[in-house]
């Protein structure tokens, strides 16, 4: 005891730091090291983790969910009508992005969508009428992530729609996405107008057909070289899809030229793709959720093997627990506005299209895509910041995936639910804003995170999963 | 001076570390900055650069031939025969990369595309009658720099070879380079067997007038935007043009589709751009070049307006000094190997590529291109500091084209002679190593650095043209 009164002392503090600005005042050394309590001291989440911390189980059970989600081989294989492709649709049923929701919750984008997909359809012959439809009940809402397809922003799927036939050849599901109609007034931001509805007519009775036979006489085209590809030019294939689309169209338009079809049919598909730096995202998405796909339904696994929103709630399955859905408020995104649009006009976040992030690209990729910080603000190094940072969360580096601004190391992959907990750290989402309001578009793009509160209740029926 | 010997010495060294070291084990603190002397110490370089330094006008002269470089606004408007186009061209001469070189004096790899050209030509039915017309001196050769050309490698353009001609619309004057073969055994690097010349007839024959009528039907494609939206694809425009070859295949393909030709031309004009991700490269030098034809011949300006290699020879031109080259012995590059090849069937550095580095891309924008480390060798870091240490040697920062990991910052550009003679830092080069045979091809890649020797030479002209 006369040694440590006698002696100068170093202090570790944790917790409040006012503690640490007392004891500095006194002339010591102190240490105050970024800590909090692991579950934001929640005790029955804590518990949780406790009891999945190291248990042989899980981390089994992760590595086998991990593995699967690396061997997966997604390949763009077809067009297909949604009704005709997609395991479980209905003839009077529309999809939509994000966990269960009823049409009386629904945000005004995700509402003006269904009622396009409803005029689109021809079951309805005005947008009131469409409305008092959708209210009925006689029209049925799922989520597109409950059939294994993926759609960004409202996400609308209807039976008439074409969509991506994406195959993983190693474990031999199907993934499905919409097509991206590009920027503006499109139907996933809600837009029901005729110029929009016009455009997915033609999507469907031209543009997919035209693809449909290029990918056919190529016998598919592999997403993850080309994905990995493009991370090398500075996409994260979430919001940049400049290069990857660039690269599919390499491969598309020999395949496209040589079809014999009218010379004026080519050239519209061609342009309309090679008009759209977005065109590649809703097969980044097909793809990622093949991969996800792969790593569902492993008992004791931790993983994370779906995120999604529906702009009203955040939502995040893991392997461990099958098909239930843990929820929290949607949260708002930070980031850059258009001209004349504010925060007060967005919409929370909304779209399946974090399964990138789900996958370890997008936001965990963004090291890749320095260039993307002028579209959802900061600075090239958070880019950097971002990607190592989801290192802390994540069960391994993909080598698939690699990183050329971390000296081609492989980005951040499998999210382990425990470790979100455990530090807090939430998985990082880059992504577009929605006007709040149905058919205005895209108003801005930034960056958010994932609600902890999704994680926590996640663990929690996890850890209730395992016995002892 | 009491307090001197009393006090504890702070010391600065500069040159010599071993005086730092001795002060250091007597216990003093000793600072040694990185520092040599200027111009390396030469004496009459050295008073040249003095006799310079701060001069108002050279500092005028650079501003004007700086302001001129940036205004410069090329576009690709066209194909033409190299005799028909290039100003000075003659019926029997063939033009090379670099200074001024006799045939006696060339590289392997220039000889051989030399004999390639003059079989092309039909000047000669077989290599060797090839071989002997070109040491008869019935052959004028002339560097392509001469007349507002620019070539890799060997850089060989003979008159009835297709060019691509770019022009500034800015400053009025017209630019020029061949086209790109691909890779493997082609004429750049001194091949000349019966593909090579049967693929160089092709190309004459048929993809240039393809391309030429395409050119036409959209009235010509801007460069400098192309290459900036590439520099933040991944590209730096010299040794990696994937980004950049996919936006002008976007441009050129809608173009191509509409002309009214044979199908099968379209599609094999497309799938020959689109199977070699260099192929934009002659055109980002040819728009290099008239950024830098634009900044020549301003009296008293120091700024760097050409540099080339012809195998043998390193060569570079100021503006204030005209056409004459000051030249050193081209350097060894230092880099990655392709397998089964070593730095002993290496050729020192060669070609009108540089013109890149001196137009501010290429190595200058390489912090643009972290993914070329693995093809020029390197890490991640490499690339942003040798983009970063450019700016020490150059008189701005290029706002046109931007480098999304350094923040957006303009790259840097309009090489300084002083400040390269001052500071000792030499310009940053990647770029391809050929076989020191002829026909062999590229076997690498790597960095080096013009030679100091051209700077001191064209420094000491430049000051004998000043008045004080």
């Amino acid at each position: 005891m006369s040694t440590l009164f006698g002696d100068k002392l170093a202090i570790v503090n944790l917790g409040l730091a006012s503690f640490a600005d007392a004891a500095h005042t006194q002339g010591a050394d102190v240490i105050h090291p970024e800590w909090q309590p692991p579950a934001a001291g929640e005790r029955d989440t804590g518990l949780a983790l406790a009891s999945l911390f190291q248990h042989p189980k899980v981390e089994a059970a992760n590595q086998q969910a991990y593995t699967a989600y690396l061997a997966s081989q997604p390949a763009w294989v077809g067009m297909d009508r949604a009704l005709a492709a997609i395991p479980g649709m209905g003839a009077r049923m529309i999809l939509h992005s994000g966990p269960p929701i009823a049409w009386g919750e629904m945000c005004g984008p995700v509402q003006g969508a269904i009622i396009g997909a409803i005029l689109f359809e021809g079951w309805a012959d005005s947008p009131a009428a469409a409305r008092t439809l959708a209210q009925s009940g006689e029209i049925a809402f799922e989520p597109c992530q409950h059939h294994h397809t993926v759609g960004p922003m409202g996400g609308i799927i209807s039976p008439s729609m074409p969509v991506f036939v994406v195959c993983d050849s190693e474990h031999g599901h199907l993934t499905f996405s919409n097509m991206n109609e590009g920027l503006g007034k499109v139907l996933r931001f809600g837009a029901y107008s005729d110029d929009v509805l016009e455009r997915l007519a033609w999507m469907r009775d031209e543009l997919a057909p035209v693809l449909g036979l290029a990918i056919a006489s190529v016998g598919g085209i592999e997403l993850k070289p080309l994905m990995a590809q493009a991370l090398h030019m500075g996409d994260e294939v979430h919001n940049r899809n400049a290069a990857a689309t660039g690269l599919l169209l390499k491969k598309l338009v020999p395949a496209i030229l040589r079809l014999d079809i009218d010379a004026e049919l080519k050239a519209r598909a061609i342009e309309f793709v090679s008009a759209n730096d977005h065109f590649f995202l809703n097969l980044s998405m097909a793809a990622c959720k093949a991969m996800l796909v792969a790593a569902e339904g492993i008992p004791g696994s931790s993983m994370v093997t779906a995120m999604g929103r529906n702009g009203v709630e955040f939502g995040i399955r893991l392997s461990g627990t099958g098909d239930t859905w843990f929820t929290a408020p949607a949260p708002v995104v930070h980031g850059l506005f258009f001209s004349g649009y504010s925060a007060d006009d967005a919409a929370p976040d909304l779209g399946d299209s974090v399964i990138t992030e789900t996958a370890g690209v997008g936001g965990f990729a963004m090291a890749a895509s320095p260039a993307i910080v002028r579209f959802v603000g900061g600075a090239a190094s958070d880019a950097l910041a971002h990607s190592l940072a989801m290192r802390e969360i994540t069960l391994g580096q993909n080598p698939a995936f690699t990183l050329p601004a971390l000296d081609f190391a492989g980005t951040a992959a499998g999210i382990d639910a425990r470790k979100v907990v455990d530090t807090g750290i939430m998985p990082v989402i880059n992504t577009g804003i929605a006007h709040k309001e149905a058919g205005v578009g895209q108003v801005g793009a930034g960056i958010t995170h994932a609600p902890a509160e999704c994680f926590h209740q996640a663990l929690r029926a996890l850890a209730a999963t395992i016995a002892d």
